[in-house]
């Protein structure tokens, strides 16, 4: 950067990007994914209300800049007030700002080690220190958690209930009673991409005025609208507020809202949809099991497969399978790096993982 | 924020919004504009083949996280490559980006007085210190900009060309002239929203490599699709590989990104908008003249309107059209508020306009 006055911590960042898009994989390989399993988007797509609302989208309007009509319709959904909730672009966008509010340089972070990456992404672009946690038995661990918060005085905690990579997940009780143990000072980041396919009892049964935690919804996951970008966290008002401190108010697509919104109203759809996911779930288990390895259970759109051997291993078995068009992913960071994981898939393309998969693992085994 | 632990600069920031949006307006009045004129949008929309591009996308898929496509067809297009170009959540959101990278606290910022609040929204949330300079003659001045940036040491210096609000403009070759006597250490921020409805040879005649600027473009204004969020910047490698360090990298939409690729191919469509967006300014300045005012001559899809008097004169006139149904909005500094700015709209919503403004006059004048 000779010609160019970046502030001092921009000059530190590398240009990176958290994940590798499967586009960019698919122009290297030059020809298209035959089962695309591998960045968790839900292969049944929206509600046809949804994908109808978008395309009837007035697309030469700006978006409300307040999403009105969405944040009134979550509130409805979710028994608050719209001053409880922010409409972002996606929950990558909204945990952006909200690193921004609170994190400056040097500011403790703290989360699992080899949770999400585009949160690490945040928090290291606004200068602040992430302390990480390991996993304990392929879980996300309140307590340990909690506890490093109290250590190095964390401004944040991110949790992720499902988690992502592994699936696993903690019930919605257990984990309110291990918020005792968060420290005043550390605001609980909790990151429900997942909650919408998992079992009753797994979302936070606290008020959604408690002061202590934020929680991250989206519409790209059940809702199956990834590429709409529209995600929202719900919080108590006065933390809410702060997002219009520094969010991009006109940065919402106006036919994004409007799917949204149908999307929502259309509880229906969404429940044939989680039940064709745990279909895919039980799927993805079974054909594990006809392999050989161990399915962890999962409470999310997607299943974390044990490979039973090291990194390497699991990382040969990726390449396999990615080489014969399916794309999925792994966790980055031992042991969990021992598995892939796989989003669940239509039955073809669970077919076409159930034939291939062998080969792969043999081949796999003698490289 | 007594629970929260806000950074100093978030806590010392204001709960704000650069623009109050139209739907918030007619929440307020309880029913919809007849005439939607205040935004700047494009009222003829999109193409055709954009909308079915958006129609037809997959949105359970992300976008490409490098809008790759996007920007080999925006490369050709500018006659430069991929890698000078970013693509972004519109170019709000490709500021904000900008600003973080340069902009930390107290570092100086100029742009002109009344020039677009949302980039002064960005410098504020950054903590920099925007150094103000008046418009010459309702023109933006470019030495009087860069004399300020080489006062202050500023690290960018904001331009619009066309400029918003008050539509007037440069040649391209009068601002690269202009240069000349922008400090080493600034960059030239050059909007060039309205580039596209300008007379030949008001783009900026430099090399896209030119490492004194940063040029932005949109498909917001000319090409109809403010709702779907597609702005872009071009600028040497070096500055454009930066916005890698602290993008959004899956923010882009990816309807809008298949839809600005359509509505770029299809020139033909842009060029029959343009036609009409001429004629459109035409009428609005006509109605001016017939009304009594002054319309100041514009090079983009608006036209501000010289309504003779003060600022609480021109505001009057346009609270008379909006409480008729008529969205406009204003410039926010004298002497530029004495004026009303119009955006280009329909031949029926224009005659609204020329059926309505007499009787707003005469109320405002009477008031």
């Amino acid at each position: 950067m000779n010609h160019y006055r970046l502030t001092s911590l921009a000059q530190s960042l590398p240009a990176t990007v958290p994940f590798v898009g499967p586009e960019t994989q698919e122009r290297q390989f030059g020809r298209p994914f035959k089962a695309r399993l591998g960045a968790n988007e839900n292969v049944f797509g929206p509600s046809p209300k949804a994908i109808e609302a978008m395309a009837e989208a007035d697309h030469w309007m700006y978006g409300d800049p307040e999403s009105f009509e969405l944040r009134g319709a979550l509130a409805a959904h979710h028994g608050t007030t719209p001053d409880h909730i922010i409409v972002g672009e996606g929950i990558d966008g909204l945990l952006g700002y909200l690193v921004r509010l609170f994190v400056g340089q040097s500011d403790a972070v703290v989360t699992s080690d080899g949770a999400y990456p585009t949160f690490n992404y945040h928090v290291a672009g606004y200068g602040g220190v992430l302390h990480k946690v390991p996993y304990r038995d392929d879980y996300e661990d309140p307590e340990a958690l909690f506890a490093k918060a109290a250590e190095v005085n964390a401004k944040l905690v991110y949790l992720a209930n499902p988690d992502n990579p592994m699936g696993s997940w903690h019930s919605g009780s257990s984990l309110a009673a291990a918020m005792d143990h968060l420290p005043d000072g550390s605001l609980l980041v909790l990151d429900e991409a997942y909650i919408d396919t998992a079992p009753e009892g797994t979302a936070l049964p606290l008020s959604w005025d408690d002061p202590r935690v934020i929680r991250m919804r989206t519409f790209s996951k059940a809702y199956g609208m990834a590429g709409a970008r529209v995600g929202y966290a719900i919080a108590a008002p006065e933390l809410i507020t702060a997002f219009h401190k520094v969010r991009n108010h006109f940065g919402m697509n106006r036919a994004a809202q409007a799917g949204a919104l149908a999307a929502l109203a259309d509880q229906e759809w969404l429940a044939q949809v989680k039940a064709k996911i745990v279909e895919a779930r039980n799927r993805i288990s079974a054909i594990a099991q006809d392999n050989g390895l161990v399915a962890l259970p999962s409470a999310a759109n997607f299943v974390t497969i044990d490979c039973g051997r090291d990194g390497a291993f699991a990382k040969a078995v990726l390449e396999g399978l990615v080489a014969r068009g399916i794309f999925v992913r792994m966790p980055f960071v031992a042991p969990q790096n021992r598995c892939i994981r796989i989003s669940c898939g239509t039955p073809d393309q669970l077919d076409l993982l159930a034939s291939e998969l062998p080969s792969v693992l043999n081949h796999a085994k003698i490289s």
